[in-house]
């Protein structure tokens, strides 16, 4: 009878970036609802929001599981991902749904891409708590409203989303520098290729982008 | 063959002063979070905040079926409740805890008395949306370690709770004097006894100060 794989320290790690991630990002759609211009939009934000919590339970329970209590795991993100939204607090509606149109979907085609070098039931966890797809059109859509409402937007949300993937990337470099166990699951060489992997995000990004009338 | 009974403009008024009230809840609470002293109590508070939308888009279905928009229903209470939350900010985590403990039982006192004036479903779906007690006994337990901690904190929290009611009756008058079908509803002579439920709402409120330590 052979063992089990026991998942290495390296999937605590990831589960914990994952996890901390839903967690701030729900605490943050929420606290940015009260910048949406009616109640129709506050609410649809708020659900958006509400969502990241389901998937943050989840985690945490596997967590639990592998015998990690989750707040060790999200421990080491604290900081940078606290520092990615510090710097990067929407002023208005239109910087709000930018940064969850943004964010989410680099996200979203980070964690698809390195859920490869996880091995099941991980690999379709993380794959399971990849964003709704309607939070992305309400997000483009809002996004093409005050776009069209005003050519000069367009400039701006550009300039907003280029300082959002600047930080994002930034504190990225701090994650990857601290967690070397991480790193090397992210990188392992026959599982996730690396400088193709940032090509792939970055394509996507720019195509995103334009699908809303911004530019990279 | 009978028509069933539609139900009148009060129903959709009380539908959407709880529905705004949950969507405020969850945003003050998610809004909060960042004062929690730990992760673990971050992200329990941040649950307990996500289960308030779920209670929300049962609400916001329900007036979609009777034909009056959520955002309608919900708009009148934008200030005052607005104006409750502004005025009672949490400066730290035991003040939090503390408007959690006090605000979400007076709320769900005071919905479990008026849906005694509601017909079905409306009767049943506002019953359902009262608050998790795990939720109650979560924030209790906080107090109680904040209070056992430093003797002077049962004093300050004690002024706080004295605040957030204080300020939540002043909202509340200001609700009625608006909102007359509403109050109405509330007031109905054979089903709800006004005088008798403020008694009672005071009462229950007395109660649970005292079992967390905490005098009225």
């Amino acid at each position: 009878m052979s063992a089990p794989t026991t998942p290495g320290p390296a999937v605590a790690d990831l589960l914990g970036l994952v996890a901390f991630g839903e967690l701030l990002a729900f605490e943050r759609m929420a606290g940015d609802a009260r910048l949406a211009p009616d109640l129709r939009r506050r609410a649809a934000l708020n659900e958006m929001a509400a969502a990241e919590i389901a998937n943050y339970r989840r985690l945490a329970d596997r967590l639990t599981s592998l015998g990690v209590p989750p707040e060790n795991a999200m421990a080491p993100y604290l900081r940078p991902l606290q520092a990615y939204h510090d710097s990067t607090e929407p002023r208005d509606w239109a910087e709000v749904v930018t940064k969850a149109y943004v964010g989410d979907a680099i996200t979203d085609d980070f964690i698809r891409e390195i859920a490869g070098a996880l091995d099941e039931p991980d690999r379709d966890l993380v794959l399971d708590v990849l964003h709704d797809s309607r939070y992305a059109e309400f997000a483009a859509a809002e996004i093409r409203v005050a776009v069209a409402a005003d050519a000069r937007v367009a400039d701006r949300l550009s300039m907003w989303a280029r300082r959002l993937v600047g930080e994002a990337l930034s504190q990225a470099g701090h994650v990857a520098a601290e967690r070397a166990a991480l790193t090397a699951l992210i990188a392992q060489g026959d599982r996730v290729d690396v400088p193709g992997l940032f090509r792939r995000l970055t394509a996507a990004h720019t195509t995103r982008m334009a699908a809303v009338g911004l530019n990279n």
